[in-house]
């Protein structure tokens, strides 16, 4: 016996900017679950950048996608059929099915979610592989100190919403950076950020460099990297001595976009040099051991509301091609989920 | 009462790369010695690729020599007369003296050298600032572990050569990066890397990158960064993941030379987080603090040979400034010192 289902398949491999030509939705089999095996049906679909990489051919920290392949993602779903002693039909799971209505996954890699916690979706979000990666950077990589200077870009993203607020929470001044007044206003009236920069309006990183000193006027101790690009140029010249910088993404420069903004090469070199500051990135599979810290700390925090999260929701696993390519674009206004199937 | 005396001046800020005149040898009128001071007569100056940021009127972490000032320079001399304590006529002492064949300083701020345990101006080098900044760098920046490997650019230089001899102690594979087969061959016989590549004979980033893949065939775990340009362009592909860079220097870049020398901003933004590299610049006059632990480890390897050095030594204070440029272009092979005055 096989299941009816759907998925979204790489097509193509982008040629800069990625399009809707490169993703095709299609049918398929789903077989039935085999021995340790789950049978999930897909209830949220997240939307990441990091997927944009997996679409090309290159040397990452992670296999590409393979042409014709299911594209990679992670869902939340509930056990249709299960043939694992863990799981049994209505648990709800989430694990890295991929962009498809219906999968078959080993039980082992798959995480049961209790729902009485929070909505299951907030698996995918501010209490899954978003919020560790911010909880990550934000404690382990820049470990912050209270009354210091944070920039964060994409501040009203997944990670970016996530890092600010739990900065805030730890008394340092936060200044986002996001596209446009309705997100800038997000980031102040709804995640507690002190400032936030719209980089729409900001022509260049010479003039994102006036911006930014002036929404942090005791200078730059802490940024949160997310997007490269204007925005990185503007933060180099204003971090102080001993800044460290989290570089987590660099959303402005994926697709090979922009590849002139930013700053040159001398001057971010210098002023790392001068100012003695330390630049590190990191990828969240090597920190997943943090995972129950993490939930044990911010989990809380998301019950009682000092942690909010905004999603963005798109209707249908055959219209997530276009909600990919519009969050790659800034579309998108916090958590980026497609909702490919009902409730239980 | 004064003492007839020379010194060099900076009489013009450079204009991209620095000329001879710039600066200007000129006669003063030294000063007796105050309260609590010392008159030093001066018999070696050390010459450093900073002194080329403090010609330039930029924020950087020091304040610039200003126009008509004497220029910058630590010294090693024999103290003439002394009004302080600590000091008495015919004592060896080291101090921030400048470019000056004598000088009058507080006593507080000069350090004395015995002259039994090496010669009076390896304080100037090898036991000095370049093998504090070598020292810290291999140990509290990059934090080597052996078998690992580690690539030195500026490879004979004075801070680069103390660099690879201390990695080598501690087990890595290590490999330099010079200018010219004299240097190279000078840095596999003497100074023990394991390899050494000539960047004069590589045309650019991409060729560099390959003689590193050459060179380091488990790839690049930790890069001591005194130069910049095509060597920091070659390196960064060859990176491992968790890799370490520890930013010196950039003498490539100085003087605004070869800007477009180097890698790409994204290359190396996208290197740093799908590899997860930290970059870290560090300036010694935060380590100062570890001078005695440096001292107490090092000094022994310079008696007994683990650590040899090499100085290139310029006759006369009026031979300075040309000696300078000639170093900022690579002429120089070792330490550069020029010899002020006779022993005493």
């Amino acid at each position: 016996m096989t299941t009816e289902a759907t998925r979204v398949v790489l097509s193509a491999r982008p040629q800069g900017a990625a399009t809707l030509d490169d993703l095709r939705h299609e049918p398929f089999e789903c077989p039935d679950p085999g021995d340790g095996q789950v049978l999930l049906r897909t209830i949220w679909l997240s939307l990441d950048p990091y997927m944009r990489g997996r679409m090309d051919d290159a040397k990452s920290y992670a296999t590409p996608v393979g042409l014709g392949e299911v594209m990679t993602g992670q869902t939340v779903g509930e056990v249709i059929a299960s043939r694992h002693k863990d799981f049994a039909p209505g648990d709800i799971a989430t694990g890295m099915t991929g962009w498809t209505d219906h999968a078959v996954i080993d039980g082992g890699e798959l995480r049961k979610i209790d729902p009485e916690v929070a909505p299951i979706q907030t698996a995918l979000g501010v209490l899954g592989m978003p919020g560790l990666t911010a909880w990550t950077g934000v404690n382990h990589i820049l470990r912050v100190e209270s009354g210091k200077t944070l920039v964060v870009s994409a501040a009203t993203g997944a990670v970016g919403s996530v890092a600010g607020q739990l900065a805030k929470a730890k008394g340092l001044h936060s200044v986002g950076v996001a596209g446009g007044p309705e997100k800038c206003a997000f980031a102040t009236d709804e995640l507690g950020y002190d400032a936030c920069i719209d980089h729409h309006a900001q022509a260049d990183g010479k003039a994102m460099a006036a911006a930014i000193a002036d929404a942090a006027s005791d200078g730059v101790d802490y940024y949160f990297e997310n997007v490269g690009g204007k925005t990185l140029a503007g933060v180099i010249g204003n971090m102080n001595d001993h800044g460290a910088i989290a570089i987590c993404g660099m959303i402005a420069w994926y697709g090979g976009k922009n590849l002139d903004e930013g700053p040159q090469m001398p001057m971010l070199w210098r002023n790392m040099l001068t100012r003695k500051l330390r630049a590190e990135g990191f990828i969240i599979y090597d920190h997943w051991h943090r995972f129950p810290d993490f939930l044990n700390e911010v989990a809380p925090m998301v019950a009682d509301g000092r942690v909010s999260y905004r999603e963005s929701v798109t209707e249908g696993l055959e219209n997530a091609p276009a909600a990919f390519l519009d969050m790659l674009q800034g579309g998108n206004f916090g958590k980026t989920l497609v909702r490919v199937g009902a409730d239980p």
